[in-house]
């Protein structure tokens, strides 16, 4: 049954079109997943997301693990319900926030020690915990619990990272799954292919009792490193994950990121880019990005992008928006959230029909 | 034309039913009217506040004038278009906010200048102004521009403030509306029921070329007084306003105002309170407040009101919104604005209805 969870449906040179089956429907890939980081999708509404025909979102294990809390989510009948969500939904395990807290963590092999962001209360993850919490959310997709060096790490700090990393993953497909719920695990290695290789590697060849992921993550790319570095690393790392697998690149990055990395064979993406550069006022257009706030905008009578079906484009103005921007209305950060989502969901539906087509040009458009 | 744009349809002891005919559709009355005050019912699109079936909302001249400007606004096509809402708009004429900025204006008997709020600027206002911007904007209703003093204003101030009003009523009559444009005047006095009633004599008696307000509005109420103070003046004066017109009290109130006032034979209501309250956390219900943010909702598996129809109850829980509220989450703010509204929206519904009746009793459910 699991093995059966993912199939490709076409190639173009590296780049594949599949089907990635969840207990919340399938979900055709290369797909851009929105970020629901606290159970919500910044800005916006389920029906919101539903309509931008998003087939699958992000939760957070350690957002939603301190508020509202896993077990009142389970109680409440788990995570889509709660949010109202009737699609797939993958959650992160929560290491990436952890590792992020850096003054405030404490690592030892058998888990982590942090103090809450909200409160400063003390907070323990372990691999164990991590699979629990996804586990009451009820998610479709779980990340294995990861140990996530800081980008400008020496070698040995990301070997050994590393190393931790497939320990904890062991740990994690040792714990029961919710029902129905596949598990991906997260190849580290920093910018360095032998490491990043050698990662894949071990995590490839783990099981237990007869259970191995279901697919593969990198992660620890986006994080300060140049562009090309990133793109380089990708394109060499990307065929060591099994090719009969999902391939997921964790909060990875620009249109133009996300485009190279499809062209290397790269399945799945998310990334806060979107929604949080459009409550900025960057706003993404084929054309290229604009900043709403420039003084221009003001007093243009056309849509965002001229031809986007998204809510925004089809009834409101450039000039509502900047005004709305200016003004600090809510509802600017609903319509730019609902726009930007709207141009990175276009990447994946470009993706597809282009590799059905047998061909993955350099750029989408 | 003018003297049948409205019309009423239904009486119940002093409480009636009516049509209010404008150049972007009837309007059924009693009627509450969504404030929009920056061209945004605050949180809310568009869709949002033609889903919940309001047929006018109100604009404010104060704030569209200083940003993003009522000359851009008119070059963009008019505030109808300029926020894509094609049924009607009330504007506000900005007296009452220019007059609550007390340390920054100074009045004079052409007009008030004061400082904007957003940057200093010194700004003027005069009734020609006010109803120039309410042209540009191109609403449907146009207030007259109004003296409101202080609510602990001695009897003298007070007389005074209406003795200009009416002077600047006239003058207010004597510009050019947008075409269709209705205007109505506003009734001061504060809590004195003989200068209530004689100054919307001294309105009613008001026409220049020929043209009179289409409607009376009572101003400077709801600003302090106590509650049972403002029921009596408004059941006192609402029989002085002319029948044959709409009858709107500025501003007001809580539910349990409005369906006083309804009673006394009011026909329009505005008031920032189901908006405002909505952010706050406070909710309304048929069965009285709720807090959001009490501990016992973030448990509750049930909407914020049973049967209830508003895209906030017919799709989420207490326990999804008391999530989002503690977490600060945007979509909070439209939830709980459009479960809010609704139950403005659903006090004109039940009036109505009870009215075409025959019956008004004393609480609406």
């Amino acid at each position: 049954m699991r093995g059966e969870s993912f199939r490709l449906t076409a190639h173009a040179g590296r780049a594949r079109a599949g089907v990635l089956g969840t207990a919340h429907g399938e979900i055709e890939t290369p797909v851009f997943m929105p970020v629901g980081t606290q159970a919500s999708v910044k800005a916006l509404a389920s029906e919101d997301v539903e309509r931008l025909g998003a087939r699958i979102i992000l939760g957070n294990t350690y957002h939603l693990a301190l508020r509202p809390g896993a077990e009142r989510i389970a109680a409440l009948g788990g995570l889509h319900k709660f949010m109202a969500w009737s699609r797939a939904i993958l959650t992160d395990s929560g290491g990436f926030q952890v590792f992020s807290l850096r003054e405030r963590r404490t690592i030892d092999e058998e888990g982590v020690t942090f103090a809450s962001h909200l409160d400063g209360s003390p907070q323990r993850l372990t691999p164990e915990r991590a699979m629990q919490i996804q586990a009451l959310l009820g998610s479709d997709v779980a990340m294995a619990f990861d140990e996530c060096p800081p980008s400008d790490s020496e070698r040995a700090i990301i070997e050994a990272a590393m190393a931790r990393t497939t320990r904890w993953a062991r740990r994690c497909l040792a714990t029961t799954p919710a029902p129905g719920q596949l598990r991906f695990g997260i190849g580290q290695g920093g910018v360095h292919l032998d490491l990043r290789r050698a990662h894949l590697a071990e995590l490839r060849e783990l099981s237990f009792d007869g259970s191995a992921f279901d697919g593969f993550a990198l992660g620890g790319l986006g994080v300060g490193e140049a562009p090309e570095v990133m793109h380089g690393v990708i394109a060499e790392v990307a065929g060591d994950m099994p090719a009969e697998k999902p391939r997921y690149l964790m909060g990875v990055g620009t249109p133009e990121d996300i485009w190279q990395a499809i062209g290397a064979g790269i399945d799945m993406f998310d990334c806060v880019m979107p929604t949080r550069n459009a409550r900025n006022g960057q706003l993404f257009t084929k054309a290229g990005r604009l900043n709403i706030g420039n003084a221009r905008h003001r007093d243009e009578d056309q849509p965002v992008e001229a031809g986007c079906d998204c809510a925004c484009c089809a009834r409101y103005s450039r000039a509502y928006l900047a005004h709305l921007f200016h003004a600090k209305e809510l509802l600017y950060y609903r319509l730019a959230t609902v726009h930007n989502l709207e141009h990175y969901l276009s990447l994946g539906r470009r993706a597809r029909e282009l590799i059905a087509g047998g061909t993955f040009p350099p750029t989408p458009w």
